[in-house]
């Protein structure tokens, strides 16, 4: 045993005393012992933690495989407290135990989504059809799931039990037939964006971030179907002050109390949960729905079958799914989710900040991307898929008012790039390219998107993208405020680029959104990072490059992006 | 008759059908004859303009002196039609005409405001008053007259008529002593900002802005009393469909409009008009009121007296002084500070830009400022106004806390910076001198400042302030959400700089914030650039350098700024 003398020794049977159900829970990885006693309320999936205690953590990182991170192995590595004893190990390990496997029952998704992590799923469309229509299609929504997927039978759905706890202690239960019996059904059509969205932007630009590396696919929009909140809050006997009594008593003269001072806690059937504030949940503009259709289905077993809060203008973190469970209470969700995981720091906070002190994430700031771009001839011929599809797709454009916007001539790009590129039948410089962006805008709290900039000289000059009025087609939007994303496209020239080399060579297309607050986005990740990568909304930028192809069939330049889809230039 | 030939002349009698009444108004200055008919819709102080239609705008500007621009001139003479007659022109000029001078009745103002045109009256505390207080003292609340100011006289305030209109075109009016009869008395604290605080802000990092140039100033806080507009048009019989319905049925089956679609128009006494959008208004905890105290006193007339609308969370020029008429309507309110002045564009956008595109400003965004900055033995010695004033005034800190916070220890300035800094006992770099600084920060729409970043290298590294807990003190905070400002203060080191000449000669001290939907200030006013120079909310930079004073008195380090107010540097 030549291990690290100084540390102690322990026997597997002693080490399955410190079970779930143990004061000072211990796991084993490997040979090593650790006590996760002071990890269990930071653990990003809460208690589930708790089902490896007493043995091996190690099967349920096999199929838990999000931990399968150097990060993870830091963090446990603090709560090293010893050694299994070598009487108890075969080759230096202990026994493989088998667990059962509790994502065996997770749904076959679209092939087409992109995945982060398998277990649990978390998944984003590609750029090329994250977009594409105002109404993501339901099996090309994002996949955020922080655990498995729970087993409702379909036949079962109606029997779901909703258990609504009120302030006093009060509980009220409601199956899913009776909400739906019970109350008015409504819809709001509405994003729903995770508070990571774009992280891998701010990892590229400013650094480290843990957390799941999302393009920026990590948003979609829906029509959703339910029944408000408030009226079931009301229905189950909630009594809270008049909202305008608090600028004429104080707390202590009302009879109710103030729901100024209460949240709305959502736990879903895997184990997750998060908190609302009360009045966005009163709000009769708030469109907060207990839903359980989606565009036109019944919910998918990956967006919350057969129940799920949907909370509008919010961070999708507090749009619980497989909901089962509310609490009214004086207090914040006590999950980690609530406390810990969504919210921002400052950029020198570090890893381990105050996490007391920051807010939790409930609206989002406004943020904008670049979904798409084509260049060159692929401009000319109107390659762009809004040229030709339906007024629901964006497609309204003819290649007429391309021409018009862009002001090219028809002729190709190869017979318009005539200077000397480098090499024999290479131009020189590029020609003034025109190029086509596509992409979406959104901003948290129901405010509407008023502009979107677009420079495609790195921000030294800028322009405003046409905004398309996907409200407008019957049908599309529902609710109070501006709770769905604003669909975006831009026609113009590119700089004249010169050869690779050159400090001329290459430029960076930039979006940026601003709201009808007048809010906008950072300019850079820098200003705004934090470990966590969480609220990534900086500048879009996306750097295009021109190079010289000269292969036999045809000479010219193609263009080159490693950083979306589009056409006229290589990944 | 040297002056153009190609230009007709006209009689001052032909000059004077061209009147208010007119159809085509025309204007005189000095000997030219413009015709005004297309600026007067553009026209910032509105119709007033026609007072001067059919004679000279002369004695008009010397009296509205806020005209005295290259600006306004260059305006004026897009319009040029001709010149008056020489036969009306002695020595080249018409015979001076007399007006009455309708800012004769303004009040006298505290003589601390700091005033950037007298008529109408547009002033700002100086930084050392501004954030003195939590609340504002009624007579250093910044200044912003459109016009003058209307008189009503004391004993007559309670007769005082506001008359409100439906969208049915039925009208109903109250005396002021009606509306305190009839309605609950409410209290709200909120911020009134102009969209152009911080204007030369924006003009010196970011080119001319047209507009009075506030310092950080024209922003104040205060506790407002009044009732509730949403009481009043429900009194009224203002009928709404249920917010609810919106997500249940089309519009055209609503037995009453839309509130979504509808705006609240206030006008003043005196010309000036502005909208709302009614969900604002009927929001149970949107707090909009109509106002008749300030800070437990009556109005003052510069701030509206006897009654005016007070809508906390939303730029102050919705905040209508003087209220007389309230029109509920489909449309936003027809002024010009409804359609144009009070909007914002693109950096490309100009001067003249397409104004129906942008929305009008009614949130705003998050902004800080520095207010107050403290070097050296200022510092050491506990001159910061809130190491000794009452709670109210943030007075809560201690010399023991700097130190602890700063870790300097109690040796002067002089003997801290011993090298030599270019002559005999001036040092060759300053030592890392403490610093303090304190300021406010504010967002708009009832978002609250979830934290202020400071730095004090230019942005390079960034440190936490300490948020004021003014709302703890009782009778400080009414109202359902964050309508109030934050005031924040910091203690730290300055970086070492060197001798003048060197790169690491000053260093420029940030202030940024963040609001509780984690949107955060734009990082230069260029990229938030806007002829009219609106909303500049960018990062507040303070820079400061070092000179070396040895003046027989003492030897060693002052500092210069010329940008706020505090102790240990020179202006």
């Amino acid at each position: 045993d030549d291990r690290d003398p100084s540390l102690p020794r322990f026997r597997l049977a002693g080490v399955r005393q410190h079970d779930g159900s143990s004061a000072q829970p211990w796991v084993t990885f490997e040979d090593k012992v650790y006590d996760i006693t002071d990890w269990v309320a930071a653990h990003p999936g809460g208690d589930v933690i708790l089902r490896a205690a007493g043995g091996s953590i190690e099967p349920y990182w096999n199929i838990f495989s999000i931990h399968k991170t150097a990060y993870v192995r830091e963090i446990l590595n603090q709560y090293l407290i010893g050694f299994i004893d070598a009487a108890d190990l075969v080759n230096g390990r202990p026994a493989a135990e088998t667990i059962e496997d509790p994502f065996q029952e997770d749904p076959i998704r679209d092939a087409r989504l992109i995945t982060h992590t398998a277990k649990p799923r978390n998944a984003e469309p590609p750029n090329e059809e994250l977009d594409r229509e105002f109404k993501t299609p339901n099996g090309l929504f994002y996949v955020r799931n922080h655990m498995w997927v729970p087993v409702v039978p379909e036949e079962k759905a109606d029997e779901h039990v909703l258990s609504i706890e009120l302030p006093d202690g009060e509980t009220k239960t409601y199956t899913l037939a009776e909400l739906k019996e019970k109350f008015p059904t409504h819809k709001v059509t509405a994003v729903l964006q995770c508070s990571g969205n774009r992280r891998n932007d701010m990892t590229r630009h400013a650094g480290k971030t843990n957390g799941l590396q999302w393009g920026v696919g990590a948003i979609s929009n829906a029509v959703w179907e339910g029944v408000r909140l408030a009226d079931v809050l009301a229905d189950a006997g909630l009594k809270v002050a008049d909202a305008t009594s608090s600028t004429q008593k104080a707390a202590s003269e009302q009879e109710h109390p103030d729901a100024n001072s209460l949240h709305v806690q959502f736990s879903g059937l895997e184990a997750y949960g998060s908190s609302i504030p009360l009045p966005k949940a009163l709000d009769p503009r708030g469109d907060v729905l207990l839903a359980f259709g989606m565009n036109g289905e019944p919910l998918p077993r990956d967006h919350g079958f057969p129940l799920r809060s949907v909370v509008p203008g919010t961070v999708a973190a507090r749009s619980v799914k497989w909901l089962s469970k509310i609490v009214v209470s004086d207090e914040e969700s006590p999950s980690q989710w609530q406390r810990r995981d969504y919210k921002s720091f400052g950029p020198n906070e570090g890893a381990n900040p105050d996490w007391d002190k920051a807010v939790s994430i409930q609206e989002m700031p406004i943020t904008s991307t670049v979904t798409g771009v084509w260049v060159g001839d692929c401009v000319r011929k109107g390659k762009m898929p809004w040229m030709s599809g339906s007024k629901q797709t964006g497609g309204v454009a003819d290649i007429g008012a391309v021409e018009r916007k862009v002001g090219f001539t028809a002729k190709t790009q190869a017979e318009g790039a005539a200077k000397d590129f480098g090499m024999p039948g290479c131009p020189k410089e590029t020609p003034a390219e025109p190029v086509a962006l596509q992409g979406y805008a959104y901003s948290g709290g129901g405010r509407g998107v008023a502009r979107v900039d677009v420079s495609l000289d790195g921000g030294k000059t800028w322009d405003q993208a046409e905004l398309l009025d996907d409200c407008a087609v019957p049908g599309n939007c529902f609710g109070n405020k501006n709770w769905a994303w604003r669909r975006w496209r831009y026609l113009g020239k590119l700089p004249i680029m010169e050869l690779p080399g050159s400090s001329k060579h290459c430029t960076t297309l930039v979006v940026k959104a601003t709201d009808d607050a007048y809010n906008s986005q950072p300019e850079t990740h820098g200003s705004i990072y934090n470990a966590r990568g969480n609220l990534a909304t900086a500048w879009h930028r996306v750097r295009i490059c021109p190079r010289c192809t000269n292969n036999g069939e045809g000479k010219g330049v193609t263009w080159s992006t490693g950083e979306t889809f589009g056409c006229g230039f290589k990944k």
